[in-house]
């Protein structure tokens, strides 16, 4: 090859579903008060949709969860500094560009989206909310949304909620939804939720999007908080390679459209069941977009107890999910606790070596700082065998516990994320 | 597959030597009052060498840096607490076995292995160092050592500088070797070095050994002092995967044989050249394990200027080095800004994205935010073509700066490190 480069096309490789992937799709019923429609812009890919718009009824509420990265994109700045006015009348979400890192350019263009889309929807553009994903540092052109999002609001429907989940989806390789159906004091309230997780064009990156919709009836102040304690336990809990992304965003929507007393104080009783289904409805989604990770063969869940707290806990699963030789260890179907010792030991938090115990798949494998002596070297290969795998650490300090999913590490995810090259 | 696994037959593979590696060794001159002897022991493998006796003259003084793992192996322990001393008479290291989470049998076996050096040097076992690499979680027998460290003894030799780097190597491609030659006030001095780096054998994981040697008169107290500071800009600055291993072990001794004064004070002005020559060896020691790196092709520079602080520039820096997505993209010789732009993002360190530069081989690539407006894709391209690949990010911040080092990702680390299986 000589000194300069010839010049590249950079091919959209499509891969396999992910062995991980559910069997099937759950039904998605409407949410009274939304409506959806895409369209394919043309933005990016090709012979696929790329634009979703979603119509949300007067007096829709919103609470939102964004990307701590120093870098956000465009559309992360947008929504973080509307979100202060706790309403919301219209999502539009793009794949192909992430306006990130676009500089002025993209602040210009999302404004300019917005305002499309307000007119549009017949709101202010201060209630409209904007996520993008795909390739980094190329500028997006605002105008391009115009026709499109006016078709969409033309045949904004109830349904389609897959077809939803997939016009946001990069390289995901299937789209991701959930539901939930829940009692709120005298009314039966439903929660919606689609996700797109680790996706990869060159030069993209993996970006987290997470759209939830609800007809239930919640102030904006107290969904922020359900929302918040809800990201602590499933989207930040679950990591593909460690690298965050600078347009993570999870928005969750509340129409009141069910009808019943609007709930305003976040210690309201009768939010009880509410909150454990949008838990888990958000557990769902995080931990198929850990599923959809990036050459993902294996679905890994770490759960570490016995910790001094649980923020420590936390750190210490992260640091074991994150960790090459854990992952790759895992890909190669081998109970490698010393992994699990070197991960727990530069995570810079207490652990107590010679009370360390480590188990795969329930089979214990490291007891009180050694090889267990009754392991079973068969028992736990077998145990590495499956999808799933399940990585537990007992650190025998104290009360502190956390519980994170990742995938394993594989060949393909530096096939996907390296070899793009023509 | 069935339920149950088939045993396994684990097999050191032997690999290619890194297309990174120097194409000669430094001829390695004798330093006064060190001499070296190997042997086979069998601890592991089989037809190499695994052990290192070094025989130090009396009134040798010692320094170390250690692993920050929470989980240190045996030997760490005891290299630690007889550092206090500052004396050492003799150094044995082994490959084969980490002697690291195996409990009080761990801290057993190292007591023996120093009794039998001891012996053999007519010392106190207290001025004894130890240093073990290779299989996390397995006991290694101690007494194996007795016969070994009695002829390594009777045979050891000012010379075999390089057999001494291989005996210590595990998966390493290459022995890891430096020398300088500098005048320390009134006397000329050598300073010798070795290393070892990143070496897997299931389930062994990457362990940094590196031992070096001066005939220098300087007192243990300024030579730890001389040797943190180096370690700070040298291996403190190197990651492969970010995996931190439980036997990290740097040591410097000083056996004073050159003669002159005894420098006392690590301000003493006749150390100048002395301190620089250390820094660059154990730079250059550094950077041959980054080039030794488990699958490396690419031998990459991360600077980082224009930060708030050293410590912060440090940070991005290391955010940088150890981000999947920048190391495959830089595999894949693909000048791949945005995931830059995203690993500033994600240190959590003090970053504005609209003064952000970044430049690939001196090719600036980013400028203020955006896409650099005079951005030539083929001559940034160029610059990923070739063996070595800067990566320089100017924060336009402060007066902050780091300087690290690390090598690609590709499929051959997956492959080392996960398909082990027979």
């Amino acid at each position: 090859m000589g000194r300069f480069a010839r010049p590249r096309t950079r091919i959209a490789v499509t891969h396999a579903i992910s062995p991980l992937a559910p069997k099937t799709h759950p039904a998605m019923p409407p949410i009274a008060g939304v409506r959806l429609a895409t369209a394919e812009a043309g933005i990016r890919y090709k012979g696929r949709t790329d634009v979703l718009l979603c119509l949300l009824d007067e007096g829709t509420e919103v609470a939102g969860v964004f990307t701590r990265s120093r870098c956000p994109s465009a559309p992360v700045d947008w929504c973080r500094e509307r979100l202060a006015g706790g309403r919301a009348r219209a999502l539009v979400v793009n794949s192909g560009n992430a306006n990130a890192f676009t500089g002025l350019k993209g602040r210009e263009a999302v404004a300019l989206t917005a305002e499309i889309a307000a007119d549009e929807a017949g709101c202010p553009a201060e209630t409209v909310f904007l996520a993008s994903t795909g390739v980094i540092g190329e500028p997006l052109d605002g105008s391009k949304f115009r026709g499109v999002l006016a078709a969409c609001a033309a045949r904004a429907t109830p349904d389609g909620w897959l077809d939803a989940a997939r016009a946001i989806m990069t390289t995901d390789t299937f789209p991701k939804v959930a539901t939930r159906r829940v009692r709120l004091g005298e009314v039966e309230v439903t929660i919606n939720g689609m996700a797109k997780g680790a996706g990869m064009i060159a030069p993209d990156m993996a970006t987290m999007l997470s759209f939830c919709f609800t007809d239930a009836p919640i102030a904006a102040p107290v969904l922020q908080e359900l929302l918040s304690a809800g990201a602590a336990t499933s989207f930040n809990c679950v990591t593909v390679d460690g690298d965050t992304s600078t347009s993570d965003t999870l928005l969750l929507f509340a129409t009141g459209r069910a009808g019943g007393a609007r709930i305003e104080r976040a210690d309201d009783p009768r939010l009880a069941a509410f909150r454990d289904a949008l838990d888990d409805l958000l557990r769902d989604l995080a931990q198929l977009v850990a599923k959809d990770g990036e050459g993902a063969r294996k679905f890994v869940t770490v759960e570490v107890v016995g910790a001094e707290t649980d923020r420590s806990a936390h750190r210490i699963a992260m640091s074991i999910a994150n960790s090459p030789l854990v992952k790759t260890a895992i890909a190669g179907e081998d109970a490698n606790w010393g992994r699990v010792v070197m991960a727990v030991g530069k995570a810079g938090e207490p652990a107590d070596r010679d009370r360390l115990s480590i188990a795969f798949g329930g089979i214990r494998v490291a007891h009180q700082g050694a090889r267990d002596p009754d392991y079973d070297e068969a028992a736990a290969t077998a145990a590495m065998q499956g999808d799933d795998v399940t990585v537990s650490v007992d650190l025998g300090l104290g009360q502190g516990r956390a519980r994170v999913w990742t995938c394993d590490l594989t060949k393909a995810y530096v096939e996907i994320n390296g070899d793009y090259r023509s």
